[in-house]
């Protein structure tokens, strides 16, 4: 199943990818898909309903309605660093041994299309596509990968956007760089982990103004998707709808030659094989 | 006005402090304290109903009572590192020349009399006092620090726990040390910010088994609240009910001579002057 949230930011509502840019309204079905939607089981409340709407032709074209996020803000926004072996490559700088974890301010979600906002003064504002995970119930501890596995309720594209100055080069930990707004488009949908249930090569690209900059595939990653939550696991308790970052393969605009960055008036296109593709518009801070 | 919250962990109640460790319910006023009640005005809601309640006389005992943290589990958790000129100098670091910030998962929110529990494995969990300051409204790119000021909600106890191995020897960011269960023990109340105009001399004071840890005062620190709100909301956007710490004075486990940590059976007491006392005991993970 692919799940979707239709309408204005702040406002969406719930809804199921029905093909062919329609959708399935549940919004009287379910409230959102936050930690309730998740914890009380996710898609699998949704798949009778939605099999017979389906059938009574109600779907509804997406044209001319915005997108946004597929899951509500979640609890937290973790990013894996350095988790593709060509990136680590590009960018330098040896594998590491374990995953590095920084985190992102939750109220940096937004929709696929959206526009993203250079934060002021921004000089280095950088792409990352990714692979993201949400994770489907409340864990910790988890014994092992197979288990985490069973954590995870699907899969979203992600743009794990960074500005590299603030990053860098003041002061700390990167969560300075990750938390702008706008930093974090999520989506089209949400692909539910019975759709992918193999996750080691997805294609992954994206494009600044109609030119390659990324072309990956998570067969490059240095950890799994499974072995990350059960990793992230042991150092805190992961809630429904929380949301991973899995890192990024090769060709962001810090490692490039020369480096590169993002400035008003560009225009951002990524996708991820079966996670859909993203359009967003660079405009400078209001 | 102290706001508190009290009842069984997951479903406290909403509460006025009445002094002489009692309360008064303000369930059929509000929902929560969080980002909505903290958005729609605050404690000046609250005002009026309370002083009748009071002249009432319809306050009732803390005792028996759990507290929870003041706040409802907040957007994100904020942590301000080395903002102590005498921490600094017992940690033999140079002050900063900005504000270090590491986040911790907001679900490590405690009550100020809960147990804390050791992450499994645990070799160097440390204690942190801090004074804590809860957003008041949703903020971004706050012109200077007075405007940060109005947008301060109140101030919290905190003890910003850590584990010293997970911060610094497991890979990348703080965040990995800082967001196992139970590790932000919060309260006993929010006092909001017209109770306490001046935050530049807080007492601030721990015991581990009745031995006094740390012994200090904000006057030492090196970036005032108003300051940290003020640059925060450079990098972020701030929400009501998000929970800043501001940064711990000297005495840390890890900077005594010999080095020294936490362990099950210990005891830890920690207060700041009107913010009130906390007390937990601490515990092997399940």
């Amino acid at each position: 199943m692919r799940l979707m949230r239709v309408g204005r930011a702040g406002a969406e509502i719930p809804a199921v990818y029905a093909g062919k840019d329609q959708y399935i309204d549940v919004s009287d079905l379910v409230e959102d898909f936050d930690a309730a939607f998740f914890e009380a089981g996710g898609s699998a409340l949704l798949a009778d309903p939605v099999a017979e709407r389906l059938a009574a032709g109600a779907s509804r074209p997406l044209a001319g309605q915005r997108v946004g996020a597929p899951v509500a803000r979640p609890h937290q926004i973790l990013c894996i660093g350095l988790n593709y072996t060509d990136h680590a490559q590009a960018t330098g700088q040896s594998l590491p041994e374990e995953p590095v974890l920084a985190t992102k301010a939750p109220n940096t979600l937004t929709g696929p299309e959206d526009p993203l906002v250079l934060p002021r003064g921004s000089t280095r504002t950088d792409w990352e596509v990714e692979l993201g995970v949400v994770v489907g119930r409340r864990v910790s501890y988890l014994p092992d990968e197979r288990a985490a596995e069973e954590a995870i309720a699907g899969y979203v594209l992600v743009n794990d956007v960074t500005e590299r100055f603030l990053q860098f080069e003041r002061g700390g930990q990167w969560s300075k760089g990750k938390s702008a707004a706008t930093f974090n488009p999520c989506g089209p949908y949400l692909v539910t982990r019975d759709e992918l249930p193999d996750v080691s090569d997805v294609g992954l690209w994206l494009e600044v103004n109609g030119q390659r900059r990324q072309h990956g595939s998570t067969r490059n990653m240095v950890f799994s998707p499974a072995h990350l939550v059960y990793y992230l696991s042991q150092f805190m308790v992961l809630e429904p709808g929380d949301l991973i970052n899995t890192g990024t393969p090769a060709g962001t605009g810090m490692s490039s030659d020369p480096p590169s960055y993002l400035a008003p008036g560009d225009v951002v296109e990524l996708g991820g094989d079966p996670l859909g593709t993203q359009r967003h518009t660079v405009v400078a801070s209001p």
